[in-house]
């Protein structure tokens, strides 16, 4: 490697909450050069990384603005040129999104690269639910799976099922109606399940309802991406369980059933 | 409430590196009172907690120094005299361990917990081995499985397999033969598999094989708890990957089977 060239540190910005950063990633951005700021972590990260020039290259949902080669492009020319190039992703970097292609894209120009880990959406979705993801009276793991399948094609939702684990669901928004059927198939109707959006930040929304009407209260909720839903018996742990048994709910969704973050 | 009773927080140590540690778990050991420390957790942890008075209450694998109804007990009884307790949990406090319990024992005496993310092991793995565990040229996701059958059961491994996610099973190197055995069954023998061992510490030792060599290779390498095994085609990504085609090792595991780790 040339002893001149730079680096890319792969940093998890976590769910939003800047103190969910780790003591790694804050060290990172306070010496970072350039920093590439993904949409979904929280703008507010630049203020660590004093020095750095920030260059913004988000890319939501399926809206495109950077183009993944561009991204990969930039890391590596401000890399080469021997400064340290902190990619900032959303969450944790090794779950989803593109660390894969741009782990391979820097090797092969003989870049090193940091990777640091950060939390994941999932997990602070289940601490804003106040509850274990694998409560070993319900399950014996979790699974966590992207409905985006554009990228990843379409998970098998009947064997993610017979595994019995928590499913951890994530981009699954736009698609929410047909996963829950496609569950439907292989779960009970009332099967616990939640929609925690915006988990970790100061704008999270939860709501905690049953299997089969999932989609309906999200929908009606006006709960949307970013989400995860999470679905299994280990979601019924939460004490913010306040789907009504017997009747679905008709019309507006009750008040209560949308929980609003506690600080 | 009670006015005058402390609180709880669920303190998620991360892997082992201090550094991995939240901003907001930094923040919540140099607020407290006393400090419940785990066997998993780094215990040079408590230089971050200089007001406290510590106590170890670790239960490492099947061997339970502390039961876990007195863990809950020194938790409640020093919350109820008004301090601020951190029960501090290896890895993610919400991944196995036994955090749905303390919730619930926690709840029921009316006293306030506050839950803080980490990094959990498996996650560190990823990061050691420089791959992502979700590229999405080979599958949907990844699922976290324990193998801890006292605890969680026989995960059923034809149905993990079915789900062609990536596995990262925990607690399973005293049963690593029957597991990769069992997952033979549904998957191919050249499947990639690693095994990580005090993943995130500066111990931290990995060893890439495929599955049917799984259990030979880390068994003969010398690899034991505290171990995640990492199973799935996006194994395959690390550039440490060293197996050799074709004829399986007869003897010694050659010396760079065995990686050390990358400071």
């Amino acid at each position: 490697m040339n002893t001149n060239t730079g680096k890319v540190t792969l940093l998890s910005a976590g769910p939003g909450d800047l103190d969910l950063l780790t003591l790694k990633a804050a060290k990172a951005l306070a010496a970072a050069d350039v920093v590439l700021l993904d949409d979904l972590a929280n703008a507010g990260i630049v203020t660590l990384a004093p020095q750095a020039r920030v260059i913004r290259v988000g890319k939501r949902g399926g809206c495109r603005s950077t183009p993944q080669a561009f991204i990969e492009r930039l890391m590596r020319r401000y890399a080469l040129k021997g400064l340290h190039v902190v990619r900032v992703k959303g969450g944790e970097a090794l779950l989803f999104g593109r660390a894969g292609e741009e782990l391979a894209a820097l090797r092969g120009a003989g870049i090193a690269v940091e990777i640091i880990n950060g939390i994941s959406s999932g997990f602070a979705a289940a601490a804003g639910l106040g509850i274990s993801l694998t409560h070993r009276r319900h399950c014996h793991g979790v699974s966590f799976v992207t409905a985006h399948t554009e990228d990843h094609g379409e998970p098998d939702w009947a064997a993610l099922a017979a595994t019995r684990t928590t499913l951890a669901i994530y981009m699954g928004m736009r698609r929410i109606a047909s996963i829950a059927s496609a569950l439907l198939a292989s779960l009970p109707a009332d099967t616990p399940a939640a929609v925690v959006q915006w988990a970790g930040g100061v704008d999270e929304r939860r709501l905690v309802t049953r299997l089969d009407r999932l989609a309906t209260d999200a929908t009606s909720a006006g709960f949307a991406s970013p989400a995860v839903i999470l679905v299994g018996a280990a979601i019924g742990e939460s004490v913010e369980r306040v789907w009504v048994e017997g009747e679905p709910m008709q019309g507006e969704p009750l008040a209560h059933e949308v929980i609003a973050h506690a600080a």
